[in-house]
């Protein structure tokens, strides 16, 4: 059970940031209306708002490097919690910025798995 | 809505640190046995094994500094997830580390709140 929460979190993050990296219109698929997004302190609700600001960060490329993924399922629901640690290589920057994020997916009934909460922050 | 969850949020955060600077023991109250804790990537349950990993590592005296408190609504059933980035002073360290924990709070039948899900990182 340990071990599935484990590779259910890893498979996620490799999902999430190869969506990010390639193709970040693609990422509402992640998300539904009652997804929740706080994207270093502003406040995002619902996959339009959620996708909205992905797709309008001021970079157009980027490239995220996972340091540390941490799992555990966050109760009896069938939810996991995600807590990812990185780096994101911006073009034109000399030096990647520090990052982490949490996440809380939660079930679907088709058995898949949807980012209900998504905190972001760049570590300073 | 989500001031009450910002105040929770913000209020939780400074109660655990409070206590882990001060009374780190104490933090017992804080956790129930379906509690997990992943400290640096070491998984513990319940409450016995979180206390003594916490009352175990190899500083008796801390300071928290919180630089950032993010919290969301993570569910129907009244739970909180609450992101928290910082540092932590060490006795005789010259620089502190950078932090970043995540918690998912759950209610209690009494109207309080315990730590389901604790996921502690350092950042480098």
């Amino acid at each position: 059970m340990e071990e599935q929460i484990d590779s259910v979190g890893k498979a996620f993050v490799d999902h999430y940031y190869n969506l990010f990296d390639n193709d970040r219109a693609a990422m509402s698929s992640l998300y539904q209306p009652t997804s929740m997004l706080t994207f270093e302190g502003q406040k995002l609700q619902g996959v339009e708002d959620i996708i909205t600001k992905l797709t309008q960060l001021p970079f157009d490329q980027c490239r995220h490097v996972i340091s540390t993924v941490d799992s555990q399922p966050a109760s009896v629901t069938g939810g996991i919690v995600v807590f990812v640690s990185g780096s994101l290589q911006l073009p034109g920057e000399n030096h990647p910025l520090q990052f982490s994020q949490m996440f809380h997916l939660s079930p679907t009934p088709q058995g898949n798995f949807f980012v209900l909460n998504d905190i972001f922050r760049l570590n300073y």
